[in-house]
């Protein structure tokens, strides 16, 4: 089943649910009128937004025409969104772009910053920025679940029963300013602006076998002003999974309804070494950090400037025969004002 | 106007006016059912809740009997919450008992984390903990703000006439395993289990003269075990003032309304110094982290316990006839399961 959130002028939008081909889509006012509204009562909702699904599958002629670019996020604010960087591969070239080095722990303790959730942008959004000078605008390609109740103390196996959807997430980050704000001790926060999540949300089983062990198993096609810049696989050295990350969150609190999870940047070893650009034979990179830092280490400085006001970005994911899973987000830097 | 919300088995509760002196209140639902809501639509909900509270001043018979045990926190359950640490001298007491140096830039640059919002405590319930062995049960006294929609970029004395509310808050820290998370870089998480904000929430009109340049200048009442613990003023030694917390908070992407914004653990120096107990002449302090650090340089080692199970914190402020404005966080350790 896959779920959506129309922009309708209110803060939360309005849920639909939506064909499994994108193509239509049907209100879902009657079972919930949004999608934190579902997930805090989805015992009771989840049936008849499935019986709204399979009108639409049944029915060819069922329900309005969906567009991508009428979404908000499928939560458009949320009550928590807490990332974590499950690729610790990226953890580790990041790092050694700041210069700094990695303990061991990092392989066995996952790593989670508590984000800002009051004003997710939408998928088709344009990244807002009072400037591109310094601050070191970048994409973080990422999978991202919802959570139903999670209890305190919770163990991975029982988290990832409690997985509701699955969506792709773009994690705009300031790379500029996270040195500063590293330093300080207390995490990011400006440097972390607001994310943009895919325009539909689905739920594990309409993953089909591509989600198993709480990872999504197929690669994540990341765009750079229309080329190709990225296809690393979202199920392949993901060191942490959903069960493990929730379990992590949820070690000395509950975690309420409608909790998303994200999984940090998708990124790919290749034999054994950093990776290499897709033009190049590899899988390429799914933020622009990890080419900047590998470019560093080949030529001693970076080349790929962070995005520049114009820059567009792409994150998207499509099944065995080429159609997207959960539609795109598209992107574009644009200055304040 | 004094604003709560009552538990009422939904996850959001229900709102009510409370009368100035907490002992009545009116059900807003005609106006809004939730605080949320009403901080959605503020301008429309505000005349229709100040109508409320002028009705409970007028009419002594108005209204039904308000108990702050029936209290959920004024948001159950919020979009945002940026805590602060203004009172810098805290965060250098707090530093030194880690055996760490502060950064001399903390005094220009706030500190500020992204914490948890999705699971805050009521004001009367228990901290209910698996062990408290190991992890340092603290409380932090603190008051915070909630605000209207921040634009981004907003500045300190915008920011000022944006806070629509004021609250007393017990932010929960767990001190033991605060060194091992922020030794990773990325922050509080596991480390800042859910905050209780006071029973009331209060317009900053409804403060007085008490509420002038984004600060409240009152003493934080901090209890521990029925004895008092602290009475540090709010107002004093508060190196940034709310304005300047939100205007930080804001600088990379807007706010959304309903944020809450922390001050971080109130703290007062004395005579240059840390301060001193109650009971030796000081005004206390407003966390255990705080008396622990002074009791580590006089004497070589900590002697007043973290919080155990059992043990009681409350947390008030008393206008100048000695009636209680918020009404108390009360609070006692419990043992999960």
């Amino acid at each position: 089943m896959k779920l959506a959130t129309l922009k309708n002028g209110t803060r939360d939008g309005r849920l639909v649910v939506v064909s499994a081909d994108l193509s239509r889509c049907l209100g879902a006012g009657g079972a919930a009128p949004t999608l934190q509204a579902a997930l805090d009562d989805w015992r009771a909702v989840e049936p008849e937004l499935r019986a709204l699904a399979e009108t639409l599958e049944r029915d060819a002629s069922a329900g309005e025409p969906f567009g991508e670019t009428k979404c908000a996020s499928p939560l458009p604010r949320a009550y928590q969104w807490a990332d974590g960087s499950a690729y610790v591969n990226h953890v580790e070239l990041v790092r050694r772009a700041r210069g700094a080095k990695m303990p061991e722990s990092f392989w066995t303790d996952p790593l989670m910053y508590q984000g800002g959730s009051d004003s997710f942008l939408g998928p088709r959004d344009p990244i807002v920025m009072p400037t591109d000078e310094g601050w070191g605008i970048d994409m973080e390609g990422e999978v991202a679940v919802v959570t139903g109740d999670v209890p305190m103390g919770v163990t991975a196996e029982e988290a990832r029963g409690l997985v509701r959807l699955v969506m792709l997430c773009n994690d705009v980050s300031l790379r500029g300013l996270i040195p500063g704000e590293l330093a300080k001790g207390f995490g990011f926060f400006q440097s972390k602006p607001s994310s943009a999540f895919s325009p539909c949300a689905v739920t594990p089983d309409g993953l089909g076998g591509a989600w198993r062990e709480g990872k999504l198993h197929l690669p994540l096609l990341v765009g750079l002003n229309g080329e190709p810049f990225g296809r690393a696989d979202a199920g392949t050295d993901m060191t942490f999974d959903f069960g493990q990350l929730i379990a992590h969150a949820a070690k000395s609190r509950p975690l309420g309804a409608g909790t998303i999870i994200g999984s940090g940047t998708v990124s790919n070893r290749m034999e054994g070494g950093p990776g290499k650009p897709i033009a190049e034979g590899g899988v390429g990179y799914s933020c622009l950090a990890e080419i900047r830092m590998i470019e560093t280490i080949e030529g001693g400085a970076p080349k790929t400037p962070f995005l520049r006001f114009g820059d567009a970005v792409s994150i998207e994911m499509t099944d065995a025969d080429g159609r997207s899973i959960f539609g795109r987000i598209a992107q574009q830097v644009r200055r304040a004002g």
